[in-house]
């Protein structure tokens, strides 16, 4: 006896359920279970994915025994639906469809109203006393089954029904009737023979035969080969077919199909909600064509079309106990199709439904309210990064809208406003009540204020990382990176995309979350944060190992991300206080400072504002960690640019514009990123550490005696090998340890370090030795470890993804293979030496899902992100740790 | 019983031997040996690093015991030399001397003379008959006892000698008379008396308890201290202390004192060779106020001065005998200290000598042939990092210098010659006839013609693997780099150095072995390569593991490397070729037209071009493997920087200044080490390197053709994934095998990678499945691991080598810990996959005996240096090879 290849269902009778995915494909699988459940689903049976490879086997020719089964099944069928395949009175049609393990929309081949053919098309017309509807549907049958069985150019058949319009003088299909629609068959058939050279299969089982073998090679056509390429599928899994009845709703007015939500997709409302038509097929629905009824009263909304719940309250009570049948099943919001054929109610398909972010936090409250979930299985049921959309503006999906151009989808949310191209323009206009877009080719530190008075950032150049990138998704602020077709003129004021041209004073509105520019204002919607997403956040965190830390430079963006959560901060970069009007100025000097003295008279000046910043950082996180890091960027960043600030910085310091371009011009670097920054600076110059150090601990020992609980964690950037932090920590201890003894009270405080060169990963165990805690800086461990500017990548990264040489922009999601390895052996290493080493990490990888999961699998203490990622990093922390167990 | 504390040494007698270092210490063991063999020593004692630790523990006082075996010990002096300590009339005096298990120069204490007091200094008087240097030992032993035992500062003594000058109205301690020292001495011990509150001790066994204690305290000095922290030495190891019998060559005519050598230090030649004064003191043949004499008949050179052969023959003789004994015994050169007191030779000291490197390897082959050392020893007796002194020119050493500044010894060799500050400019007066030194800044690819045309290049920026060192060491050309005291003033055509200021044409002479600039022509020296050096580097070679290749781009320097002893290239750059100047300017074509076929155009001038220069190297290499790489460095460093060239360039490619200057700018990079180079050019613009791989196997088909045996390695640059390799190679492998097929010949040929960034290492199991050989590339490996530009880290890494924060500059040593923890993982990692995966490196670190010793541990297949480090390699890669077995 032959394998077992054909599993039926129908009825109340199923050889499968949903646990043979593999064998019976994911559709195949889902229609037995949903009978198994005693769902009305049309009956038909699974033809299994090993005889999809026993097909290859045998040359592509259906195997021994196979055909036998099929016959089995099709007598069950026939028995269970009291009607016959080929039956002249009233036939059985079917529908043939792949179904592999996994869904892959659109790759392979169907065919409907199988069982056709000159005599059975009389059974149906007998059947549904609708001749046109018969004919209509053969001559569909003709045409699909011409072109998927028989391998016809589909445009060679279509040419006929054209052609039949055109001699009646008509423009819709519609408007043939039964008499036009026949000989239209006719007329089908005998292109089919001309064409092929055969005759149109009119044996039923014929065509049966055909059409599977048809679904079978699908399998391998050229598109379906590149999409599990793509997809990571493996060729040898095979498809699986099925063959159903074929049930029609629109065979007469107590015909109807429909579509419906167990709840509300939108907003997560537990109403059952749906569209249906009366006489209808199952695409006329979502077509748009004619307007869909309401399938029940409560979800009537401005509808004043009858609902199913009127109309046939039999049936909607019948399909009420279906929907929650399985949604109870399923444990899920359900997506329904159904056909209503002569007044027999058929679900033709249930999924989990897609929703928005809204509506899965609601949904999955609810469910756990409801007893279907558990707050384990709540918590995974919402992507992190959709979140993103329920705390940030979006345009108003029903606006019109006129796409520009698309750049990287660089920070979340959406803005409109006018153009202007500096960021002091941009603080002008602000102060004059304008909104205002800061274009800009790229940014630097210098246009941190501008950044912050505009609604939204649009860059040409630069990456997912580049300096814009990064501060707007710090300060919440929606941005367009890298979009390359914008070209930038400040000369004229103006860009260029293409041949238009958009002025200062133009509007456009930016969409972050998708890096799309439009043309003009669009409204944009503004989210609100209910009490289900608060209720929904402290399930996550009850599950999550990790903790989450905010990347946070100014007391608002502290608070902004204690309010999302955040619990402590994990990378305050100091030298963005450094830009603000009020210092540059000291900072240049400090620079500019040919001697000891001259940079500690600058400093002495600097001093009190770095303290005030602290000051407000450490109140904003009271009884929270807070990690500062020491000045990072190499010197030259802070300089002026433009030769006006130049001109007027050599007056202000009585220097000659000469001697000052030539200071500025000897700090040059070929390579900044990889110079004389970070630690290397602080041993250089130890009196800006010292300085910094100082105000630290100043402020913290102010703070202290204010009531303030604080907790300060120093940390030396840029650490290669552990003589850089030996040499740097003992000076901060000193300093530290006498501010703290000069205060009189008590302060514990770390001095630790960031882990962003390979090397600092590799000699862990020795920095360990020296560092109270590790934070991992993968934005430069990506840099160095792959030897890849984020600067510069922009040039070739996009055609490395679009060529899929890398998976994805390492420095979005973090390299697992490279990255990650360095950043495994720097903890086991680090934890080698201080077994309770706290470790972190504050790269920009911090806030993204899969790069948390990766922190969390490999023992992280906490991750850090910035502020409107922290109830991301929350949710995906959560998930990972109950992934783990 | 306490612990043996004292090992006594004399006569014939010896209680320690060579073997008992961490016990009496180097000195300590080596006289003991000394003694074992029969060389004639003034016998004493050594007590034992034990005791040293035991006056620690003993609250720094003598232990107990220890007194009671040092008079024990000085019995059986006092027996050998028949005299006794504190004797009134032929009283013995010691030197008592610290003696750690290593050397530690001038960190710890030492007296001499020991044992005087008024009444034993009557004796001496008597026994040397000579009451003036009687008196001079007995004011010399108060001075420095008072000082090191005593706690006086030297000074304060030290005056009391100037009074007595000043008084007698003389200049010299010379002129003062044995009745002036007399008195002396008693103001001395007045002073110390006054200083201190104590009496100067009279009792010799006090003096003797006070010296041994003083020694043992100087082992925990701040300077010692901190000269064991920067050398590694464990504290606990302690100082041993000798005790020994002073002799004197300065008791009068009989009496004489000298320095000789086994072998002559300058040839090698196996001569006994040295000088000596009469009645003198060991530091007066050194001083150079006395002319010494020659020691013998066969080394008297010009001397006209009598002979210690023609003298004292007796003696002479028996020096010989000693000699001979002690070269057998240390089978090595000796470096011989002796003084003859009263007819009687003790010997000092002896220690193998230094040399020059021709005498190191004469020496050695000589050795060999006599049967004292075999091959495995000679090998290992000559640093391999000398050899460069036989490969290149030196300054003549009697010459007169005038140091004007000094940089790094960026490569190595002597070169005078005007300067000049172009390299075009270097190229006209080179075919002018002139000997020109270029001056830059820093040199870029453009310079290199120039550079070729130099003597010797200068630049005031740039570390050791700058541009111009790279490059200059490739070419074998002396080199200084990173001179930052020369200001170099293009516009003026001048550098200046302080307020000196030199013109074009002024003469300048460069040592590039040490990094020093002088003003003026200086003689240079030219070695000449020796027979003995041949058979030296012979016997290297037949223990190396290691295979060494070069880094050579042309066909010159190719046969220059393969006449050193090159076993093939390790890394042949393409890009130089690139910068000639009948290629740049399609070069410039490629880079900026904006399409395929423009740049498709240009290329297909540069291809027959490059496939010239690779036959020329494939000639030069027959036999042996080349490995070329592909195109690397970022396309923007080919273009012109000059304003002149760039409106020359847009005259000859027709388009507008403008139009190029915009072109040039897109092409700018803020990071180009980590930007568009390397194997992104190649995926990018894939014509670039089909063009390389076709003019490369191309060319190897037409050497096959010729007879030539060519094994070309193609190696594609910057891979940090392996599907950049996978692209690539896909493509490569096409091109090459159709071209062969084309040949109609057999070639095998191989595809790998460079290994040059984190990433690669750490992936380089997969990497490995494409890769059919790694060469690590540890120059950019450094660059990345540590996060450090090499041309900008001369801003603080000078200050880091410094202050010990790294140890040494890894761009010239390969840091094990970091970048070497990489290449072993690398190493490891590719093995896996492919166990018998070639690797070599062919980063400057090749080149290094150090890192050599580290490639030979890590298993790698070959090493790849330029030319004329070919043989320090082989020396290097041998010594590796010995040390492991």
């Amino acid at each position: 006896m032959s394998e077992k290849y054909v599993y039926s269902f129908g009825g109340d009778y199923t050889e499968g359920d949903a646990g043979m995915r593999d064998l019976l494909g994911g559709k195949g699988a889902n229609l037995a279970e949903m009978i198994k459940i005693g769902v009305p689903v049309p009956p038909g049976f699974t033809i299994t994915t090993t005889a999809c490879i026993a097909f290859y086997d045998n040359d592509r020719s259906l195997p021994p025994g196979l055909e036998d089964q099929v016959r089995e099944a099709m007598a069950r069928t026939e028995a269970t639906m009291g009607r016959k395949f080929g039956d002249r009175d009233n036939p059985l049609l079917f529908s043939v469809r792949s179904g592999a393990r996994v869904s892959m929309p659109g790759m392979m081949d169907t065919v409907l109203n199988l069982g056709l053919n000159d005599e059975t098309v009389q059974g149906l017309i007998k059947g549904s006393d609708n001749p046109r509807f018969a004919y209509d549907s053969y001559r569909r049958f003709i045409q699909m089954y011409g072109n998927v069985v028989m391998g016809i150019e589909g445009e060679k058949l279509e040419v006929l029904l054209e052609q039949a319009k055109k001699e009646k003088g008509v423009k819709l299909d519609t408007e043939l009737d039964a008499d036009d629609l026949k000989k239209l068959v006719g007329s089908l058939k005998a292109r089919v023979k001309e064409l092929t050279g055969n005759d149109f299969p009119e044996d039923p089982y014929d065509q049966l035969w055909g059409a599977i073998s048809a679904v079978f090679n699908s399998w391998n056509t050229k598109r379906a080969i590149t999409y599990r390429k793509l997809n990571g599928i493996p060729d040898h899994w095979g498809t699986a077919v099925n063959v159903q009845t074929m049930v029609f709703g629109n065979m007469g007015d107590d015909c109807a199909t429909g579509v419906a939500f167990t709840r509300d997709p939108s907003t997560g409302e537990k109403i059952f909600y749906g569209e249906f038509l009366i006489n209808a097929q199952g695409e006329d629905v979502v077509a748009g064509i004619r307007t869909p009824q309401p399938i029940n009263e409560i979800g009537r909304g401005d509808s004043d079309l009858p609902s199913l719940e009127t109309l046939m309250p039999d049936i909607y009570n019948e399909l009420v106990e279906v929907y929650q049948k399985l949604e109870k099943h399923y444990r899920d919001m359900q997506d329904l199709e159904f056909t209503i054929e002569r007044h027999k109610l058929w679900l033709l398909q249930t999924r989990n439904g897609k929703r928005t972010v809204k509506a899965a936090i609601k949904i999955a409250v609810d469910m756990v309210g409801e007893g279907l979930i558990d707050k384990k299985e709540a918590v995974m049921r919402v992507e992190p990064d959709k979140l993103d959309n329920l705390l940030h503006p979006t345009l108003d999906p029903k606006a019109e809208k006129e796409l520009l151009a698309k750049g990287l989808p660089a920070s979340p949310g959406a803005a409109s406003g006018e153009i202007v191209f500096s960021a002091d323009e941009a603080e002008e206009m602000k102060e004059a009540g304008h909104k205002v877009i800061l274009v800009r080719a790229e940014t630097s530190p210098e246009d941190i204020n501008g950044m912050n008075a505009a609604e939204g950032i649009l860059t040409s150049r630069g990456g997912m990382t580049s300096h814009a990138a990064v501060v707007a998704r710090g300060m919440g602020k929606c941005c367009v990176a890298g979009c390359s077709a914008v070209v930038v003129d400040y000369d004229n004021e103006c860009f260029k995309v293409g041949d238009r041209v958009f002025k200062k004073g133009d509007v456009i509105t930016l969409d972050g979350s998708t890096g799309e520019v439009f043309v003009g204002r669009i409204p944009t919607i503004t989210p609100q944060l209910t009490g289900d997403f608060a209720t929904f956040m402290s399930w996550a965190d009850e599950f999550r190992k990790l903790n989450v830390r905010t990347n946070a430079d100014t007391p608002h963006d502290a608070k902004v991300a204690r309010d999302f959560g955040a619990e402590g901060i994990g990378l305050c970069r100091t030298e963005h206080m450094f830009f603000e009007e009020s210092r540059i100025r000291a900072v240049r000097e400090m620079i500019l400072a040919d001697s000891l003295e001259g940079r500690e008279h600058a400093l002495a000046k600097l001093k009190p504002e770095q303290k005030k910043d602290f000051i407000g950082i450490f109140k904003a996180m009271d009884g929270l960690p807070v990690t500062i890091r020491l000045l990072d960027p190499p010197l030259h960043e802070f300089l002026p640019q433009e030769e006006d600030d130049i001109a007027e910085l050599a007056g202000i310091m009585g220097v000659s514009v000469e001697a000052l371009k030539e200071r500025t011009e000897s700090l040059h670097e070929f390579n900044p990123m990889l110079g004389h920054r970070g630690c290397r600076l602080g041993i250089a110059y130890p009196e800006i550490y010292d300085m910094q150090v100082a105000a630290i601990i100043e402020a913290a020992c102010d703070c202290v005696k204010k009531g303030i609980s604080v907790l300060p964690e120093i940390m030396i950037p840029l650490v290669a090998d552990v003589n850089e932090l030996k040499f740097l920590k003992k000076r901060s201890i000193a300093i530290c340890d006498a501010a703290i003894k000069k205060a009189g009270i008590e302060l514990k405080y770390m001095i630790g370090t960031m882990i962003e060169l390979p090397r600092a990963a590799l000699t862990a165990d020795a920095i360990a030795e020296e560092a109270e805690f590790f934070s991992f800086g993968t934005n430069d461990l990506t840099q160095t470890t792959f030897g890849l500017s984020r600067d510069d990548a922009g040039k070739f990264l996009p055609a490395y993804i679009e060529q899929k040489i890398f998976p994805c922009d390492p420095f979005v999601s973090i390299d697992i293979d490279g990255v990650g390895a360095l950043v495994e052996i720097g903890v086991t290493r680090g934890r080698t030496t201080r077994p309770d080493l706290k470790v972190g990490i504050c790269g920009e990888h911090g806030g993204e899902p899969k790069s948390v999961a990766f922190c969390h699998k490999t023992g992280l203490n906490y991750v850090s992100c910035s502020p409107f990622r922290v109830p991301i990093a929350r949710l995906a922390a959560a998930q990972a740790a109950i992934s783990d167990i």
